[in-house]
């Protein structure tokens, strides 16, 4: 056999086994399964927003309108493995993010009640191909399947084995909790989709935190107003200081809290003040602008309050993400740590003040 | 004025200002300050261990060993910011890292006798220059740089404002303590190079651990454990479970500790088992494989102390990464929540050990 008929053989042998991998999975598309996480219907189910409705927005933020943030598929099956057959577009992976959670999956099982991680699907080009969990014990089992933080999902496809049943079930948080901020509550500096602090809320208390996360582009603008309060919740959390300046924040708090609470007139309306970058402990410039923003934003609804508006609170960050100051990717953006630290102390304020409305 | 003429201008200007930008730091060669971390001296200062006296390594063992990982660079300035110019190699980026960790920096700074995180650097291509941290308080500070856990660096200047002095100072952490093992040594999952294992370690008890972390290639081959016992160091952690077979284990163990033993006769060897990988409370024949490599270690090592070896010292891995399954990032490998609870919970275990050698 010479070193050309032997190549072909391997390379036979090769797609052959390829095609015995693939074929090890039956595709069902995720739009038949439950969609959570969604802040309001669209026309494609994958995006947060029809920009279509709102052509002035900028570009990007049309953009950030279609990344799947904060969403998942949320079914329940007896296959004893789970795969993803995924497309995302070609943007280009952003420099604080693993491309797991940019454009790929993590997954998380029901065990005694409780959402337990189980696996990941990290992407390989624009289309993967992925197996999330195998070698699972018998028996039918719930899962949630969180979308990338940061990209669109062009198509998306669920692999179970052969004769197995894949089912949508119903949505699996309570009541709806909308968080509107910045790259923060987008999921900049997670390993994976799951870790964005939402999520981590979810997890943590049953409720289901919706992410209106615009990484750089959460600037309190009068039309984005206008949409997170169209949103449809109990509940709406403002982490928008982060990428608000001063000045922004003095002119626009206002009609923020003004719209939201116009239409949802008993819903409580949380105030956050934005973490405090860790680059500001040495940048002295970074550490004036926190400074200034977390006051503008402390006056600004204490003014509103002080005028008579009702159910507005306000949560202070000096314990976001803890005092060792390891709790950062990049001085800007939480890292896991961070979003850990985070989502525990949010969880233990926000759970008191939603109580009082019933939230839980 | 017409359209070219106005985007020849507006090209023109652009360059300008970056060249102002660039102009605004001075370069000094990272190899005229200090490269702390080192397992052995090597040619290329920024290579772990020197391949061309290994020739039968496999490729991408060498290719592990060209990395800078653990490696810092450690210096003292007076400049009120500090940038990095630097390449690094084409190759591909890793799923389960940031490009931060995976091709880039990130920096401490000395406060208060502690090593606190002050910014990074992000790679913009294989070749990139990027500020680190800017418009810090005057006076003189020192800074550790950590090198990129998983590629090579070709080239590395560090810049400071003009007319601002930068020299090495003193290795900043002391006596030696050398960890051979895995990915989740070398950093896997990390968010920026300083959260690997060994970095927070170092920064936490002052102690200088040494990454001799190989991705999925730490199987105690005899080679590797050669190099391993030629390190010069006070204590030897072997964290190399995970990527060994339980047949490995069975078979190697004892040249590995053996070898050190014989070259270091007083010094303390101890022994890890492997983290509990997250996939195996779901995966059966995951959770299989690390009881066995568990069982495995435990045995062999276990079987050289009852024959008489001393000062060997064994850490069970059950509460490496805490117990609510948030601290891996893809099942293998923890992400920055786990890497933080495995450093702090280490950090106890190894203290107690290291202290009767006076390793403190």
């Amino acid at each position: 056999m010479n070193k050309n008929t032997y190549r072909l053989i391997i390379a036979m042998l090769g797609l052959l086994f390829a095609h015995g991998a693939m074929a090890q999975f039956i595709y069902k598309p995720a739009t038949e399964l439950t969609l959570g996480g969604k802040m309001m219907p669209t026309q494609n189910p994958f995006h947060r927003v029809d920009t279509v409705d709102h052509p002035d927005l900028p570009a990007r933020m049309k953009q950030l309108f279609t990344h799947g943030t904060g969403m998942y598929i949320a079914f329940k099956t007896n296959s004893t493995a789970i795969s993803a057959k995924w497309c995302v577009t070609a943007a280009r992976p952003l420099p604080y993010l693993t491309p797991i959670a940019n454009k790929g999956f993590d997954i998380y099982v029901k065990k005694q009640g409780k959402w337990q991680f189980a696996g990941v699907a990290a992407p390989t080009g624009i289309c993967s191909t992925k197996t999330l969990v195998e070698n699972m014990e018998e028996g039918e089992k719930e899962f949630i399947m969180y979308l990338p933080v940061y990209d669109e999902i062009r198509s998306l496809e669920i692999g179970v084995k052969p004769g197995a049943i894949i089912e949508p079930i119903p949505e699996p948080f309570k009541k709806r909790v909308l968080i509107y901020g910045s790259s923060i509550v987008q999921g900049a500096g997670t390993s994976r989709p799951g870790m964005a602090y939402p999520a981590q809320l979810s997890r943590q208390t049953g409720l289901n935190f919706i992410n209106f996360g615009l990484s750089g582009m959460a600037k309190m603008e009068k039309e984005v107003a206008d949409i997170v309060a169209s949103v449809d919740a109990d509940a709406y959390i403002l982490d928008c200081v982060p990428n608000s300046a001063p000045s922004e924040i003095k002119e626009r708090t206002k009609y923020l809290l003004q719209t939201i609470r116009e239409k949802h007139p008993k819903a409580p309306i949380i105030v956050m003040q934005s973490v405090i970058r860790e680059s500001s402990y040495v940048n002295q410039r970074v550490a004036k602008y926190v400074r200034d923003q977390n006051t503008m934003i402390d006056r600004e609804t204490m003014s509103l309050t002080n005028k008579g508006m009702k159910d507005v609170y306000f949560i202070t960050s000096e314990k976001f993400i803890g005092d060792d100051h390891e709790g950062s990717i990049d001085g800007t953006h939480p890292n896991d740590l961070g979003y850990y630290r985070m989502a525990t102390f949010l969880n233990g304020e926000l759970t008191k003040i939603l109580k009082k409305y019933n939230i839980n």
